[in-house]
């Protein structure tokens, strides 16, 4: 078979070990001929790197492995690259949570006005690795899934049109294999209908491949404990925070209860709960810092310290196996049906054509085909309406260097109370990112 | 000339009085033949009735006047319907106010939670004069400018859709006197290009016969002073709450200065500041049930005790004077711009064809031709669109009489700020419109 060369964009990621034992499993699937990380932070990576140099002689001495911070060296002639960046890292994360909860708006990494400065700060980060990957490897595809996506998605459609860039988030999976669990199925057994914008959609239809449709009883059951599955709903052993968010489904869902929704409508619907909820000094960042990244680079330091990642406490990353199928789709014409994010072009018949949007797509050799949904009703469509057209403001504040049309994207979400206090958040959040935004006027 | 006769379906308002001499002011214009009050409430309306059967036996007594409860008498052979009409009179309105102000929500006549219960309210009423009006007045036309005009209007395109029903409101036809004070000329000297919502609009150009145009001198204007005239600016003289309107367009136009924006945007754009300036316990209504309505009616009372309405306290509503141009359009199809409520149908290019939208029509004796504004800024688009599908909510809401509808509606409304508050709103209305609402399930 065939053999491919990944650069992983955002080699310094806590989710880099992972992704990368995650493609060593799929290597029958997928079978790697060189694996090299990429970042412009070279001693975060570096750590990471030492480590996975040991895992893949020990794993898979076949594999060429190297990990860079020069972008020829590691774009050229690699057929994928993986793109998981975050510009800023976790101490701006940090920000984009902290500002908000100081104005009682909620502070959350791709939602509200915390995504909104995460995506004005990864834009120039995004276009710069499409770049390279442009120049040194003019043939590859990238397999974007860097947050906020649905901001990313629409610079890339704006900036970038042409380029190969696949948008993809891993929400819709992780959903999915959790309705799997509640019908008693695996998610590669059922094939979903689904109209949404990135983190904020709704399935319309979850059947298997005999045609069974199973939306009413797993309606039922969300209506009942959310997406929490039987072993959450008995033990509660999960993430405290994760178990909350998938609970807040049946609230959702009361709201309209036509359709399965994403659990990040929440941040939209229920704002004022979600602030409720949080801590002003101690967010998701900080569990993050003090937990994963902690965890993750302990781990490799301690395999660089021993010589061997046998028990190395890196795990593999299963859920994110959605990016082999990926690439396959695109390697080998697979047809693989995903729900993706791309430009609309009536894929939703009533809502803009220009938009990015997330909607089922069969994946061949050329990309995405979206499958079409149809018409969507108006409570959906007008809430659609109101988001993208924030993600498109602060995309066109970042292209045209717009203090106003950024404070109008603000001013938009639904999570923010008033012109007012966007104008306050706006402030702030310049100050904290002046070393990420472009100066706005 | 032909004479009209004309029945006024509200006929205990206290704003009758002012309309009814208004007429008799331009009834060189517009002659009267006969004028008839009509209302549900035979007692409000008996005060008013028998003050102005004195006025008109007086000042015209070659008018037929009658005041009276029963539709057949009011409405037989008449050419117009004028409708103002309040269900639920200021008690309701002050319920309106008042309840969302408990939950830090603005307490508005027309705007948010406030104008959705009144909405709901109305339209039973309207659909009951309109029915009236067709089954004793085939050929009459009704001009309506009762409120919530926006929610009416869709009530009306949905329920009644063939129905001779012209919709228009006297705040585009308020804020261009101002404008006109502003560059010194008279209203009738500017034509505007406009788009929008009724209460949700603005102006793209204001012009005068020779096509000069003034929307920078106006715009330069407003961003000092917002819509306060230069007597106003210099003595303060005018009601406060009505002064800060008119100064607050100053901020609105800051968040959007591509155009002049209708003041009641504040409400949507400046919630948390309409709020904090808002007494929980005095509103809006009380001050009319403390101020006007005592005024009128005991002018009233007045006029009947004295037998004479010479010196009566009854003032000529000449800012209503639009209800005669729009008459006479129809009467004598004099192709009058007036701006005007109607089913979109292109006239916004890229806003849906079935949203009731407020923009500049052509008034000829079949009724309004829009004239088409091309497309709209997305920031606006979106605002427009969140709010027309509040509306549309609302109606369908009352056609269905379902629960989840309405609290999509309060959801969706940029006024409120969560599913959460939106439902426990929703069931406060409920109770206190249980006199006047369908029954919601």
């Amino acid at each position: 078979m065939r053999k491919f060369s990944v650069v992983i964009a955002g080699g310094g990621s806590t989710f880099t070990p992972g992704i990368v034992m995650m493609l060593l499993d799929n290597s029958e699937r997928f079978p790697l001929k060189s694996l090299r990380l990429y970042d412009n932070d070279a001693e975060r990576q570096a750590t990471l790197g030492a480590a996975l140099e040991i895992l893949l002689k020990e794993q898979a001495p076949e594999v060429e492995f190297i990990y860079t911070t020069d972008p020829e060296i590691a774009f050229t002639d690699t057929d994928f690259c993986m793109a998981h960046i975050r510009v800023g890292k976790y101490a701006m994360r940090e920000q984009d949570e902290k500002i908000p909860l100081k104005y009682g708006v909620i502070g959350q990494e791709t939602c509200g006005p915390g995504g909104l400065a995460y995506g004005m700060r990864s834009i120039t980060g995004m276009l710069e690795i499409i770049d390279y990957m442009e120049q040194y490897a003019p043939n590859a595809w990238m397999l974007n899934y860097s947050n906020p996506a649905a901001i990313v998605a629409e610079a890339c459609r704006v900036l970038r049109p042409d380029s190969k860039v696949l948008n993809i988030c891993d929400m819709p999976v992780g959903t999915l294999r959790r309705m799997s669990q509640i019908v008693g199925k695996q998610p590669k057994d059922l094939d979903v209908r689904y109209f949404g914008l990135n983190h904020f959609g709704w399935w319309t239809s979850v059947k298997d491949k005999e045609g069974h449709e199973y939306i009413n009883q797993i309606r039922d059951y969300v209506a009942e404990h959310g997406y929490l599955t039987q072993v959450e709903v008995d033990t509660q052993h999960m993430d405290e925070s994760w178990q909350a968010t998938h609970k807040k489904a049946k609230d959702i869902l009361e709201v309209d209860d036509r359709y399965l929704p994403n659990t990040y409508l929440k941040y939209y619907l229920f704002p004022d709960d979600e602030v409720a909820h949080s801590s002003c000094t101690y967010t998701r960042a900080n569990e993050v810092m003090d937990g994963r990244e902690k965890t993750v680079f302990d781990a490799a330091r301690r395999i660089v310290e021993t010589g061997t990642a046998v028990d190395s406490g890196f795990h593999i990353d299963s859920h994110a196996s959605f990016i082999v199928d990926l690439a396959r789709a695109i390697a080998f014409n697979t047809h693989e049906r995903m729900v993706m994010i791309v430009e609309n072009n009536g894929a939703i018949a009533n809502f803009p054509d220009d938009a990015m949007v997330e909607v089922p797509c069969i994946v061949g050799s050329d990309g995405p085909e979206a499958l079409a949904q149809g018409k969507i009703p108006m409570f959906h469509q007008a809430l659609m309406h109101q988001q993208v057209t924030v993600e498109k403001l602060a995309v066109e504040a970042y292209v045209e260097g717009s203090y106003q049309k950024l404070w109008q994207a603000l001013t938009m979400s639904k999570t923010i109370p008033s012109a007012k206090v966007a104008k306050e958040l706006l402030d702030d959040l310049i100050e904290a990112n002046k070393d990420f935004w472009p100066e706005l006027k």
